[in-house]
């Protein structure tokens, strides 16, 4: 299926345009780090540490107090829909959960008629996981809600990009000029591709590591250089980034094994210190262990896999609070 | 499988005797429409528009308070699961969803186990769908809770047609001497058979349009015509209501394939102005489009589809309120 | 699969060493009954008693006032789990639902990786059901939250095991000498497991009942005899407890069928007549009727089935509130 992401300017009707005052966004979507400004990516950011300290308060907030959110996973998750569950009732609203199986989608009823039912029932957001790249562009044309991405196919998962990005400045302080090695499967993961926007925005210059066939389209890329090889990626970087990688893919069409990719690309202690002392290592979980990395690195001092998990319900309360201003 | 609701008197425990005093319900259970006289079907629908104004400004309510409603949809549902949700939790109720496939159903647990199961948690009312045409009468005379029937088989679907009527009213005003035309597949519709008997109670004439097999068991109700033709359906009429075909019907027993059926009942602007000036459409939704309407019918002026929806939520509060009275 | 909870001591990281004063749990997690002492279960059933009290009165509570407790039921379950999301939603919690099928379980996730995830979300109570025995102390030992063991494999079911104390405790007074017998499938029952904990613990004498197959491991165990037949097992028995037998069991390495188990152990009132004039008859349901006992029993007088379910939630209360003392 054509990705509907990636066919013309028209399918980012939230993209440009953006007055930022005061810290708030003029967006009614968020679809993408890259509808964000440098300064709006900061203010976000400076929002979810807030949210964080009131949340760990036990602070009653009310910035979402009537107001329904629907979360629409159309593919399993459970980090990333219970982290937005928490954040909306944080924010004082009403959360309805739409169940893959139960939705009338098994009926033939099309993903725009669902959200379109959805928008009349008085949902004012939707939260929206789907397997089609783009497919929340499609859902902000086609109804009022606001759209929140919380991941679609292999294109974009905002929030996760967010929260990285919480996470590393506040391990390694501010992203300007800092190296960011991302390893792994670049192409097909969409973790990789709005952490390369909002990197990049925030000054980091992004290494990406992998395979030649996950990582060769990203040549060109502003503020992106593709590494000659794992060490290269590492060496001195300040923080570095695994991906998990689609078993699958290491099967059909692909020319390498399970094992072959471990032992070219599995992060383990000793290829870290080919970093920067200290690096901290990220990965969005969950961690094929003994592939993308060893199960010592996992629970290192290095790891911040934790901290991530911890970042995404503040990180998630900031985004779904800018949307409602 | 013998329909329960069809059989006896027995199996209507909730219907006659009802005294109606100052628009209140002397209803325990919520089971169809012809439970109800058109005082009782006045009183609902002004309830609604009532609950509709005080949601819209925010007004906190709480006829339900401290009660919990058990959400029982043994069939994939979207909109009307989520309007009882949204229903219940606005009148202050707490609501459990039971999902089909995580409920003991599979243990072998009867319906009728797993209702009194529900009541004896403390659950005071069920919002049951099944795919057994009088499940929700089994329910009514197997345990306490109040039962609200969300859709059962074939049979009925009795908050669809209080909000069809609700959404006519306030397009056409009072219904008593209007002719409304329902085109379609009348004999398996529980929306239909429903919508039947409330605006036959309203005083509205009612035109079934359709092929033979599927109007011609209708030729004896009161205040039902059969039309001879869609033209003859259509001709006058002051509203016209689609039912949603079952694609899978048109391809086994019937002779009737889906472009002939499209060709020969399908509505569309043209056919559409065999009706009175300005006539509104309705469909409970999900359209099948270009079968039982065009795209361009479903979202003209005409399309009330959307404004359906929107009435579903506070007709859904009125019925709550109305039996927890 | 080998069963985790029955290897070592390690394995029970919350046994022993629990101090009880003014009726106060010393207990992070509740895995089993066997970790609690007399004083304990006594404290917990009295605690329970006080909840339900108040619950009817409507009384708001807030012992996990700000607290949010996650559902994680890997295997169906109706009535344990809605009795699990009223209990906390009463104490003032939030409750968070992890479908089976929308967790990330089928994204190879392992159920450390999802309990970990939870918890850093900010989850500060997880409800478990899994079908391996053992995975609650595997999830005690792995994470932060509080655990509570909602029905492990064959192993253990703490809170019905408790809900059975309490109907019997209201039903027949103190248990101290009295006689209950648990009749069928014990070997594979993590109900009678449980129950024969806390009965003994109690000052019951436990009595089973079944095919040899079913009860010849429990001989040697404490506080519990093995009857020489159902007559032996029922007579004089101040109550009885009937378990649910997995039909599939009387088919496959069984040589018995399923209407000889019925002929052989299947209790009606005249083998009732056995016990105490008036011995009330339990059953953790859904029952089988015609197999563990007839449907004239299931709702006779003798019957608790109904209070048992009943119990249930105001049990799960006082667990849920001592946990988090």
């Amino acid at each position: 299926m054509r990705d509907l992401a990636e066919t013309s300017p028209r399918h980012r009707p939230d993209a440009g345009g953006a007055v930022v005052s005061e810290g708030r966004w003029a967006h009614r979507h968020l679809l993408d780090v890259d509808q964000l400004t440098r300064a709006e990516l900061e203010a976000c950011l400076d929002l979810a540490v807030e949210m964080r300290e009131r949340r760990d308060r036990h602070e009653a907030l009310d910035d979402l107090r009537g107001e329904v959110v629907g979360l629409a996973f159309m593919e399993p998750s459970t980090r990333t829909r219970v982290s937005f569950e928490l954040a909306a009732t944080a924010l004082g609203a009403q959360i309805v959960n739409l169940p893959i199986e139960a939705s009338s989608v098994t009926k033939g009823e099309s993903l725009v008629d669902t959200l379109l039912t959805l928008q009349r029932t008085g949902i004012s957001t939707i939260v929206l996981r789907h397997s089609l790249s783009g497919a929340p562009y499609l859902a902000a044309r086609s109804c009022d809600a606001r759209i929140v991405n919380a991941g679609d196919g292999t294109h974009a998962h905002p929030t996760q990009a967010l929260l990285d990005a919480l996470t590393l400045r506040e391990a390694i302080g501010p992203l300007e000029g800092k190296k960011i090695a991302i390893v792994g499967d670049i192409l097909h993961s969409r973790v990789a591709r709005s952490n390369i926007h909002s990197l990049t925005a925030l000054g980091a210059s992004v290494w990406l590591a992998g395979p030649l066939a996950w990582v060769g389209d990203f040549v060109d890329w502003p503020g992106v250089t593709v590494a000659n090889g794992l060490e290269e990626g590492l060496a001195d970087a300040d923080a570095v980034m695994a991906l998990r990688i689609q078993l699958e893919r290491l099967s059909g069409d692909s020319a390498m094994s399970l094992r072959e990719y471990a032992a070219a690309w599995g992060l383990d202690e000793s290829r870290m210190e080919l970093a920067r002392r200290g690096a901290p290592l990220l990965h969005p979980g969950p961690v094929n262990e003994g592939v993308e990395l060893t199960p010592e690195l996992a629970t290192s001092v290095r790891s911040l896999i934790g901290t991530q998990v911890t970042n995404g319900v503040p990180v998630r309360m900031a985004v779904l609070s800018l949307l409602a201003q």
